[in-house]
């Protein structure tokens, strides 16, 4: 039977991830990936999860496999306030936290609470295609503000502000992934901090600050989380165990002024009633044994390994006129290759010839960057970043070549 | 700084669920609850439960921690097709199952890529509540249709279908729970459930078929699902682990056609990436253990006991002309009091006497059914059944005789 008819307007407009899409793909084939945003599995703390696992149960009981309070567990709440305490992030108490199913769940929601059809959204160009994504179930209109060394550029920003307040239009929010961003790997400075904070109290918006990455910094630096420069309650702090601890719990967080979580909760409890109890004992006997502690310790260097190696083959493999990001932090880097490279269009080829990346116009609301390529450097084991990137040199200098242009082409 | 403001038309209009939010009340004090509709954590198999979820992260590593696929580990996705074949459930494979984050995330992924605003939505009257809660985000037009021992009136449902047709209004489905239904325990007779398929091909519509409480029968009938009635692909079956194992690990399904399941599965990449891969691999385990059968075995009987208690207290404490239906399984006792009696009006009064229940009206979408309420007989211990039940009858019974009337109505 005819299916189609029965959808609304919304399902006929959800498209394909394509990262989750590359995935499958990549399950199915062995491939060395720089697709997904992965940690390393051999981080995972296998172990002490199992231990914790089964010890949660059997201390709480029943109490660890109940249903649970939509906002999360209380226990879990309180760990979590006073880990963003150390990173600078203070807040009333409980009702400013709540627990979600890993951080995407956070950005559905405030895209549910958030936006009307044709409210505008300001992101960072490019951005987390992720996020996008979920954005684009309440049909937003965006604006995209460029980034440079020191991350969002607030002088555009200020412009776009103004542009906007000019035709009247109502913009919701700034979505910015500050530190370490996705895909870029850029980190905003401190100062630019400061100036958007400002710019957000004086054109009156709201700013969501995505957050995965700031645990896993390469360089002895400091950033002020936007959360923790919010006098007036305008900041939405989202993170994650995801990347820190595992991605499979799914655990994430919100930090909010308590209309704001209380907003989110009432969608929540339609949405899935709560998130499950027994991951959130799980995380909260992670903190409290002090195992978020120790992966905190051990990630950045780990990651900073192949970090390294990934920019060394990059140097060594990449045609002429390639340049990256040095990412301070996070798992990727983001290649923009010369101009007669199309990474999207070579996608399949190489695939075929077993390498995964994602094409860079997938960040790009406007879909530009046609000769940009995000590379993920945390998954791939050392000998495959080599293998890979030395693949990818070679496919890419071919073209340079015009060796493979009319293949291509074709 | 007021946040009112930002939020989007839906946030405005989302309402608390009243018994997620009585709940919360009850947490805070001790209180005999009838009100939530929770499995008694006496019956959680905690100890193997414990075994398992150390066992899985030993066996399965990595795999057990990693972001899974969005539509579900394929292990659980065969086990589940096992599952639902015995009970005469049989389609075609993996891509007609998907697995969510409880049945609660189904509904809600169904509300979003079925429903436009204004489109028909019929449901029985009364229906479960948290179910209208996540079609209102997408603000259908509702119709309900009364039931009787048998289940849905489908006489009333064929002449709401001719009106429908001839006012040229668009239904996309009929939402039912034919098994034991929550919140009215009555059970859909197999020669209606015959007949509502055909309705369904006749008027071109879709059903959603919610079973959470098949699995919990105290009499030895044979109902037949009506996704195993389904020759054309109009049924999507919902069901959950939460009442037969635990509700904390958020494990749910949907068995539908393919082109259903894509949709659904496009629309949860945006809202959550993938459930817990963790308590899918626990849920995988539980089903190969044959810990879900060891369940399936016990439950009836343990509730069973309860819901005669039950019965045996209402005979003994309630007023003169209360009734309430007999549930052949599931978990609830739908009561029906004197008209004096204000169930909504009531329940502050209760629950200052210590007991607390849903009143009748949450779960009609047309507000009526104020003298009747929802008991759930699962959750409390049989003392508290017979002490509660004893509470309300006084209370009840004061009212009747008009000695609480001015004290209420003040």
């Amino acid at each position: 039977m005819k299916l189609d008819v029965f959808f609304s307007q919304l399902a006929h407009k959800i498209r394909a991830s394509e990262v989750r899409e590359l995935l499958k793909w990549q399950e199915k084939k062995k491939i060395i990936s720089f697709g997904g945003g992965f940690p390393d599995p051999e981080l995972y703390p296998v172990d002490e999860l199992a231990d914790i696992a089964r010890d949660v149960i059997l201390l709480y009981r029943g109490e660890a496999l109940k249903y649970g309070t939509t906002e999360g567990l209380d226990e879990l709440r309180e760990e979590i306030l006073k880990f963003m305490k150390r990173f600078g992030i203070k807040v009333g108490g409980l009702d400013n936290v709540i627990i979600t199913s890993g951080s995407q769940q956070a950005i559905d929601i405030l895209s549910r609470i958030l936006i009307d059809p044709g409210d505008v959204v300001i992101v960072e160009k490019p951005t987390y295609l992720a996020a996008i994504n979920a954005f684009n179930l309440s049909s937003p209109k965006y604006y995209g503000v460029p980034m440079d060394q020191e991350g969002m550029k607030i002088d555009t920003l200020e412009s776009l502000l103004k542009e906007i307040k000019r035709r009247n239009e109502r913009v919701k929010f700034v979505y910015t992934i500050p530190t370490a961003q996705n895909p870029t790997g850029l980190t905003m400075s401190n100062e630019r901090r400061r100036r958007l904070i400002e710019l957000a109290e004086e054109y009156d918006l709201l700013i969501v600050e995505d957050n995965p990455y700031s645990y896993i910094l390469f360089e002895p630096v400091k950033y002020e989380h936007l959360k923790s420069l919010d006098k007036t309650g305008r900041v939405i702090h989202l993170s994650t165990l995801s990347k820190v601890l595992v991605p499979g719990l799914r655990i994430g967080w919100v930090i909010a002024e308590e209309d704001i979580t209380r907003k989110m909760v009432l969608a929540k409890q339609s949405m899935d009633v709560c998130s499950s109890t027994f991951s959130q004992y799980i995380a909260y006997e992670a903190f409290r044994r002090g195992l978020i502690d120790k992966q905190l310790k051990i990630l950045p260097k780990f990651y900073k390994r192949k970090r390294d190696l990934m920019l060394c083959f990059l140097e060594e493999y990449m045609p002429e006129k390639t340049h990256w990001i040095k990412p301070i932090g996070g798992m990727y880097i983001f290649v923009s290759l010369p101009d007669v490279v199309d990474t999207r269009e070579l996608l399949t080829e190489a695939l075929n010839r077993g390498v995964c990346y994602i094409p860079g116009d997938s960040f790009f609301i406007d879909r530009s960057g046609r000769n940009t390529m995000r590379l993920n450097f945390s998954y791939p084991k050392a000998h495959e970043i080599e293998e890979g990137i030395k693949i990818l040199g070679e496919l890419f200098r071919e073209v340079v070549d015009k060796r493979l242009f009319t293949k291509v082409a074709a």
